[in-house]
């Protein structure tokens, strides 16, 4: 069985595997004169030519005006009769007798005129009868054939997409078809036979297949037609019969996943035995098992299965492939960067493998007019960190990293104006930030709360090194038993006012009917009892910890005491999925994954806001959301918080 | 009738007319309770979602992973079985005694297992038996249940536009719908006797009605649904009828044109009668006539028949309701810039006027690394204007414009690489440089040639400047009757390097069989002959002042000597429109229009590169182009050019 796998992958890197692709495409034309991509256009009306990409240019067939026009709503006149005129000698011209025609914007001019005085610098004597004091100049106020278009311009090169402006320069031009260029049609076959339609009922090891609908989305995106096909399964004959036929049938064949080493990774060696494998393995994080190869002279991608993998994949390699089609652009993305960067400070330190261009998603933040960056989590399987994700942050191949503190340059996902309009919110989770960010999002877009779990210590912290609008916090002092102030005293050097959010319940959660019956912190030593923790500096955490030390229980003697998870969410479903039979966490949460609750204290969960914030339109409206009827209407349906205190002003802290 | 006549418009600024709109909805929403845009949502498959605005947050229905998965191709144990692994002491699993399990990525782990070794870590004794020379720790190479999104965690808020990746997400938290905002309705209202269909026969005075497809283009990129509805004749009754109807039916109706004050502009009436005229007449230049109303409980916009004026009016109003409708948006467009910026210099004085924000849509170049801005032609007729424009350049109210070297903000029309990858070329026009272009353009994107039409002279003092990267001369030094190098070695500091394009006829364009019998410059001079000139600086315009110079004629004795074209077809288009008897161009833009041509010169046209940017990759694309077999074969389908010495270096000239 061994001997039937191959393990290794190559290591390429992304230009020389691009470069790879493009030269057997350029093979391709010079010795069976088939060029890719440049073969195929039709002609289109141009009413429905719109994001199209002419094969060719176009010129105009008629001249834009077609006729000398009035550019303004007055009165034409033969400039010579007006040559007199002045303040002190008016000149009075006769409607009646064809000296004045009245005229409006665009009309043409009379027969025997060749300018136009504007309707506000005329004087009328009668209906039909004129007087004018200064003298126009010929063709004054007259747009000329021509002025906009003459008729042979070129009003669009070749390889251009067709935006509405120049769907009606064309019109303007007398042209009512144009050639353009037929789009790519793109197969996307996902294979696998662990995939699930989405609304399937779902077993362990099931997964639903909604890899081939964002690929599909993307494609469609860059102007590709993508076509979705029926999956197949893991099987190397059906697999090579199918990659057959849609290379014959398609402009490209999209294969997802299969493109790895592993036991059923057949992709490789369907394209190496139907065609050529030019690719396997590129040098890239998230991405790296794909396969790039011809079959049929089609180009043919073997994408990974991971969602962030199939994405930045598909970016590197497909996205390329549709440019050289609609552009005939030859170029690779490092000279083609669309997307808007901006400049940016890294919040922390990141490492990365030298040996990969790495991809990493990251969240964005500007605080006093300066960008900071976190990093999502960089699991490929975590699509949710390409949802959340403002920005892509590359680390090049043979790079480190990046340095705490250092300067980067980050390409923007999301509109820069919603990242600017972004209230940097980090610290401890709770679920009511996410309904407290959707009510702000909703009612006074375009400011949005970007939570960062970062838990409590991680919110103070952020505070007092100014890489946040605002922080929130739920730390018990053990001496004084008091909620946040003491830290805050201790660690912030700034102005800050402290609003509560909410009061909330925190406790245990254990599966349905408690099966292993804990009544409290000291069941958490029991041999049969794994708990699973939250990070270190999460209030919850310390939380923990203080119960553990009133009873003199120390951490080594907890099994999972170091198996950690970043907010509620995750700890309630490691203990619903079996991973923990015990964790601690909000009330909320439990009930969410529907666990049972063992209730441990009520506490405090505040917002700390450098007063150098607390005045900006967006706090306001943040503050004046937490105070809504709306926001307390839906934590209302959660359970286990007292709104009581609810956007009070707990106090205003002025550091000496 | 001067008394039928509102002559005079309001001028209000543009914040304030969105001001009195935005009002105008908000109390709608509170006097009738009719909340224009927040009412309208439907619920559709996620596949089809894409592009859709939500109505309502999405919550993940199941955690992703639904089950703990195997995060690697490898072998699943129980972490315990390999506490005591190491290279010295190597531990043996059995696979057929279910001590280890072969997994692949995404696959459940079996019962009893708890983590993955990597297939790479794995020693194979047999089939069915493994060493190991590491321990794993519990959950090791596992992927847990809700890694990714754990079941009732938010997936997307609500006024959220829905990307692929964002579908992705959706389905994998086990959702099949969403509720998505219906979108705005908007009904596009051409008016006008004077509009023609595209493809029909045009008479003078007749316009093609293409800005209902611009207009429609636009507003299918902002997410609105439009309508284009069959025009209407400039009638009071059948205007009122139809916009009555069109306000019960749509939520948002356009009417173009008829807005502004003149005899047949109804619309301002209309709108009155049928409803309220919030708005009529705003400052900004050009869209300044526009109509603001409500009838029926819907924003009616009346926005101008310029096109240029039509695309600004409708940018300043109308994507700002779609924003609000979508998004809830009811910022304006200054907190809402969605188009990159550049910074860039200006290359000349720019006059606005004090009494509105003026658009002004401008070529950008990047020279060394700054970018140069100029100014198109500003006519609110000259659709053209929109379609070449790089960028459009805001002149605030109530400043009266840049001076040269001022810089200036751009909002960028293009993608910037594109801009970035443009080569600049300054000085004369020739129909030839247009073919250069496409052919560089569909040859080599994104390199391109942005050609500006400032005259030889214009050329000479851009290069001098620094201002472009090549440009375009033939200009007869009078007294060696040398071309284009004696000017050179006067005002050029640089070294540069000249390379002919073309040699060309230059000659008297005058209507086919030579109406008026012109022979030679002395017919000039006669009382029944107009002529067109070039503008300022133009070598042709130098080219005749040398032949009038030769025969003592002096300007002022010709008619039409001060009357200026900027380029060779626009002087054609005169002669051929009648606006003049005759004009001096090249023989190709004579026969473009079926002029006859009588013959004065052949001259050389060279283009000039400074020495600095003569080895970039764009000019050496450019060069290579002039050379190749492509760009000769299409000269040679015009008229009058000389290609013996095309892509000759003429001369290398190093100032001392």
């Amino acid at each position: 069985m061994k001997e039937d796998r191959k393990v290794y992958l190559e290591n390429v890197s992304l230009e020389e595997a691009r470069e790879k692709l493009f030269n057997a495409l350029g093979t391709l034309s010079e010795k069976e004169n088939i060029k890719w991509g440049e073969v195929h256009s039709e002609k289109v009306f141009v009413d429905n030519a719109k994001n199209r990409y002419t094969s060719e240019p176009v010129f105009a067939r008629v001249s834009s005006p077609h006729y000398h026009a009035s550019a303004m709503d007055g009165v034409a006149v033969d400039s010579k009769d007006t040559r007199e005129a002045s303040l002190r000698n008016s000149v009075k011209l006769s409607l009646s007798k064809n000296e004045a025609y009245l005229v409006d914007t665009g009309e043409p001019l009379p027969e025997g005129t060749d300018a136009v005085i504007m309707i506000e610098e005329i004087e009328w004597l009668s209906e039909k009868e004129i007087e004018i004091i200064r003298s126009v100049s010929p063709w004054e106020n007259v747009r000329n054939i021509g002025e906009d278009l003459v008729a042979t311009e070129m009003i669009v090169p070749s390889n251009h997409k067709l935006r509405p402006v120049d769907i009606g320069a064309i019109l303007a031009g007398g042209i009512t078809e144009v050639k353009v260029k037929l789009p790519p049609q793109v197969a996307i076959l996902p294979t696998g036979n662990e995939l699930r339609e989405p609304g399937e009922h779902l077993r362990p090891g099931d997964i639903i297949e909604y890899n081939s609908r964002m690929l599909a989305g993307y494609i469609s995106e860059w102007d590709g037609v993508p076509y979705r096909q029926d999956k197949v399964e893991d099987d190397y004959e059906k697999l090579k019969e199918k990659i057959k036929n849609l290379s014959g049938a398609f402009d490209l064949v999209i294969v997802n996943a299969g493109s790895s080493a592993g036991r059923e990774d057949y992709t490789y060696k369907v394209v190496g035995d139907l065609g050529e494998v030019l690719v396997h393995g590129v040098a890239i994080k998230p991405g790296k098992p794909v396969v790039i190869g011809l079959v049929n002279n089609t180009p043919i991608i073997g994408i990974p299965g991971y969602p962030v993998s199939a994405l930045i994949a598909l970016e590197c390699f497909v996205k390329p492939l549709l440019d050289y089609w609609l552009m005939g652009l030859k170029k690779i993305k490092e000279d083609n960067k669309e997307r808007p960067t901006v400049k940016a400070k890294m919040s922390k330190k990141l490492v990365s493998s030298l040996n990969a261009l790495e991809f990493v998603r990251v969240k964005i933040g500007r605080i006093d007019e300066e960008y900071v960056v976190s990093p999502l989590k960089r699991g490929a399987g975590i699509v949710m960190s390409m949802v959340e994700a403002d920005g892509l942050l590359e680390v090049p191949h043979m790079k480190e990293g990046f340095l705490k503190d250092e300067e980067v340059n980050v390409q923007l996902l999301k509109p820069k104006y919603l990242v600017d309009n972004a209230l940097v919110c980090i610290g401890s989770h709770d679920i009511t930030l996410d309904l407290l960010g959707e009510i702000l999002h909703k009612n006074h877009y375009p400011y949005s709360l970007s939570s960062n779990n970062a838990g409590s210590m991680g919110g103070i912290m952020a505070i007092s090194k100014g890489e946040a609008h605002l922080a929130g916090v739920h730390l018990l002092d053990p001496a004084t038993g008091e909620y946040n102030l003491p830290v805050i005293y201790k660690y912030i050097k700034d102005e800050v006012v402290v609003v509560n959010l909410v009061h909330r319940d925190q406790g245990f959660m254990v599966n349905k009917n408690n099966p292993k019956g804990i009544k409290d912190v000291n069941d958490l030593t029991r041999e049969d009892v794994r708990i699973i923790n939250r990070q270190r500096g999460a209030g919850t955490r310390m939380l923990l910890d203080y119960f553990l030390e009133e009873q003199n229980i120390l951490p080594e003697h907890i099994k999972g005491y170091d198996k950690e998870e970043v907010n509620h969410l995750s700890v309630a479903a490691a203990v619903s999925g079996g991973a923990a039979d015990v964790g601690i966490g909000i009330r909320a949460a439990c009930e969410a994954l529907e666990l049972d609750f063992i209730f441990l204290a009520k506490e405090r969960y505040d917002l700390i806001i450098p007063k150098k914030h607390y005045r900006t339109k967006g706090v306001k409206k943040l503050l004046e959301t937490v105070r809504s009827e709306e926001f307390k209407k839906s934590v209302v349906k959660l359970s286990g918080y007292d709104l009581s205190k609810t956007g009070e002003i707990i106090a205003e802290i002025k550091p000496d």
